[in-house]
């Protein structure tokens, strides 16, 4: 397939008005074609429009009609084969594998929201029947579904090419929702965006539905996304980025006279706590995991651990030791774009010229490599540092982390309640650590939306019970998530019907619950027979 | 019971050291003892962090001390007796059969929270077990419970002083979630306020939770609501009131670094769409019902009628005739306020003045009757009108309602897609108007939270299946409801547990359920047996 550069509107190929760009291979540091442009305002006006044309009827289709679309857009991206791999790596210098693997996600997702479309219980219907006997007064019918809100706008994320991109998790739970969605592409991936983004137009199409409930907008610079999320057709925000990213869209939606749901997830250090008997039993093991961690993918996860706190001792110091030598034989990572790269290089400079901080190892240089490269980093502070500084423990996007070395487990706690929000807080636990941990867990459920034992953050699962959210400023709505199922419920809003005859009511309220979905009926959960 | 005019601080009376200011009997218009004193911003700033330090230990209260609390508080509240009513009733001018129905449902709502807390499956727990043995990578054991935000600020509305003010449904929903609250009391009733805030206060101590559970603070103006709204405690903001009150409530919001849900029920004007065959058929009781809804409480509900829709003929003018005859005999309302009472007759006479108006009937003037007063309007305008002039659809809050004269059914759906958001929406429809009321439907079912079929939008039930909110204006937050079950929801955010072992996991997640809530485990949603 040759990419043409062109923007997807309503279904159709339509070459961008605004400026013109193209991507990078991250590895080379070279130029890659074609020439892509930029939607113009009317341009976006227009996908904006036109999906909310599409909505009436999106919005209305069949679960099993919603759900087959999910499910051919997996397909189609299957099909695309090696030439979305290729143009994937070449984009991001992530390695083969993990875009592969990021294929199976990205695939798996859309599967996942097909089997809960199929499902119904995401609809949260609730039948409360007419009480007419009811004194003093009677009760009248009273159902209760979820909707989709309407048109979302969805934000490519540079370091998710395919899962939380184009067809990723956003579009993938808004579209289950049954919102149409408008996609900003990123501007590092846009080639294997217009390979995913003609995927989708070509899974509408089969599946005879609006064509546009599918739209694929270029963006040299940062109008088109503020126009998106501007616009008044758009009724709710999916973006994965920066803190600055992600606060700039906020402030947009904030001006809205509408106020509209901005689901951004920012930033996050994921604090990892080493507690005692866990750090004097495998203090080793953890060490190499640790740094395997905070160095896979570059460091380019939102869920990279940037910070570690355990106490001082001798198992400390091999600790600090062995992740030392780790981190030292790291080889530089090829970063997702130069600015990328350059950020994490001034963030590092940043972090090492504060008073009090100790560079314990740098990971190899790049040298004459070709390409946007960064250097791991491991630094040490004292805990009394990170209370007094706390800008310390501030996100640097990239393979590096902070060791804070603290004084005794009550002060690791005391530090665990200072914490700004995050995605994810680790123990590393021993059986011994148990009663300490608690208190721990306690501060940590407020700070973060996943608590884990014994494992590193990064590897989100795609399933029912994950949490990839968590308060401010980890993500801009602490009441969601953005990856597993309960994802969906970004996208929908409760509307009670009340006293409808049954064939005026949706099929998913009526009697005879055709959809055989779980229901709550005169305050008793049901499930189907 | 003597008042005090006391601010409740943590469980402690304490006197506000801002301005003070007192209560009016809305029936008289004559001032009513004591004085009240407002807070100043030092006493907000403690009741704030005090309800941030309660918010630990109340958060993790199992499910048969908060409901235990929430009875407790409903009982004592009953237990007020008399001295309520009359209080009530003075403050409100509203008579007392409504207020006596009022503290029943205020009662029931605090105890249908607590059999939610009980019954366990607002928790939402999913489970997926860990497949150690899943290639590439092993599935780790992933919980997720949903918990509480943090302490959140209720604010008192005028129009509902037992249901929607200092223990209504806002307040209910919050305690029920696992968040202390801290209540900024409508000025309009700070007796009925004092008197039921000292009931939960008592209900706290009775139930030997922390004092700080419940605060309760008085204020003769707009600082100490937005003072509120902008403490970095507080987490979440519950608000029913005026338009310009929610937004600007959500200004403040927006201004703060971390970004908390406001929760504002602003303005509705419940459009009514009357169908040919429904008037025909029953055009003349439908207009007793209509008339009779829209002066109910002096026409001081968030779901009052404020525009209904018929197409013109025979019976429309037959309509229009009897709802004239009907309004025409209706006394002049007591009014909540002077405030109110003044903003309506201001608002009836902006309308009267609109092109195309016409003034159909009025109500009886209050002549030399004392306190605020209204005299109910009924107007018509010609459909044309109204989409020339989108203001003649903006709430007028007071017993009036404006009849759209429309051409066609037709119209009247091409009428209902411009309408804005609304709180209800309502079919008056007979078995010949269905396939009319089917696009009508679609439409009405975007612009409104609940749509309802052959019944007035006041009275609305506190249910499982209950929606009061709806998109922009209506609220600020289309995806919640004030009323009924779901609203604990808005309190709420998903945590994830994964790996952690059975003895550190919050009890609704270990494997033995011991609370016996329904719960998602592996993909299936599970009764307790």
């Amino acid at each position: 397939m040759t990419l043409s550069g062109d923007l997807l509107i309503g279904g159709a190929a339509v070459r961008g008005q605004g400026l013109g760009f193209h991507a990078w291979n991250a590895t080379t540091g070279e130029p890659l074609g074609p020439e892509f442009a930029s939607a113009t305002a009317g341009q976006l006006a227009r996908a904006c429009e036109l999906a909310a044309e599409a909505f009436e009827r999106y919005s209305e289709t069949t679960s099993s009609e919603r759900a087959a679309f999910l499910d051919e857009i997996a397909d189609r991206i299957v099909a695309i084969g090696d030439e979305l791999i290729e143009r994937a790596c070449a984009e991001t210098g992530l390695p083969r594998a993990r875009i592969e693997g990021e294929r199976t996600r990205t695939v798996n997702q859309l599967k996942m929201f097909a089997d809960l479309v199929r499902e119904g219980s995401w609809h949260d219907v609730r039948i409360d029947h007419a009480l007419p006997e009811r004194r003093p007064l009677p009760r009248p019918d009273l159902r209760l579904r979820r909707v989709a809100l309407g048109p979302v706008a969805v934000f490519g994320a540079s370091n998710f090419p395919l899962a939380f991109s184009v067809a990723g998790g956003d579009t993938a739970s808004a579209l289950a929702a049954g919102c149409p969605v408008v996609v900003k592409a990123h501007g590092a991936h846009p080639g294997t965006s217009e390979l995913v983004g003609r995927a989708v137009r070509d899974a509408v199409d089969a599946c005879g539905l609006p064509p546009a409930v599918f739209s694929l907008l270029f963006d040299a610079g940062f109008e088109v996304g503020t126009a998106l999320v501007r616009h008044p057709a758009i009724q709710a925000v999916g973006f994965t980025g920066s803190r600055s990213g992600g606060l700039a869209l906020r402030a947009v939606a904030n001006a809205r006279e509408m106020p509209i749901p901005v689901y951004a997830e920012m930033s996050s250090v994921n604090p990892v706590f080493a507690l005692p008997a866990a750090l004097a039993v495998r203090g080793e093991p953890m060490a190499q995991a640790y740094v395997e961690s905070l160095t896979l993918g570059s460091g380019q996860f939102c869920t990279n651990p940037g910070l570690l706190f355990a106490v001082k001792g001798a198992a400390f110091d091999r600790f600090v030791e062995v992740a030392s030598e780790a981190l030292a034989a790291k080889p530089a990572g090829v970063m997702l774009t130069q600015g990328i790269a350059s950020a994490y290089a001034q963030g590092i400079e940043r972090l090492c010229g504060m008073p009090g901080v100790r560079v314990l190892a740098r990971g190899k240089t790049a040298g004459s490599e070709p390409g946007w490269r960064a250097q791991a980093a491991l630094l040490l502070v004292e805990a009394s540092e990170l209370i007094a500084r706390p800008a310390l423990a501030h996100e640097v996007f990239g393979p590096s982390s902070v060791i804070v070395a603290c004084d005794s487990v009550e002060q690791m706690i005391a530090l665990a309640r200072l914490l700004e929000g995050q995605l994810t807080a680790t123990l590393q636990i021993d059986a011994a650590d148990h009663a300490a941990a608690r208190p721990l867990l306690t501060a940590l459920q407020r700070v973060a939306g996943r608590v884990l034992a014994n494992a590193f953050p990064t590897g989100v699962e795609v399933a029912d019970a994950m949490v990839h959210g968590g308060p401010f400023p980890a993500t801009s709505d602490v009441r969601s998530t953005s990856v597993g199922t309960a994802a969906i419920e970004r996208f929908l809003r409760p509307v009670c019907y009340q006293g409808l005859p049954q064939d005026l009511l949706p099929p998913v309220l009526r009697d005879e619950n055709p959809s055989r979905a779980a229901r709550r009926i005169d305050g008793r959960l049901q499930l189907p027979a």
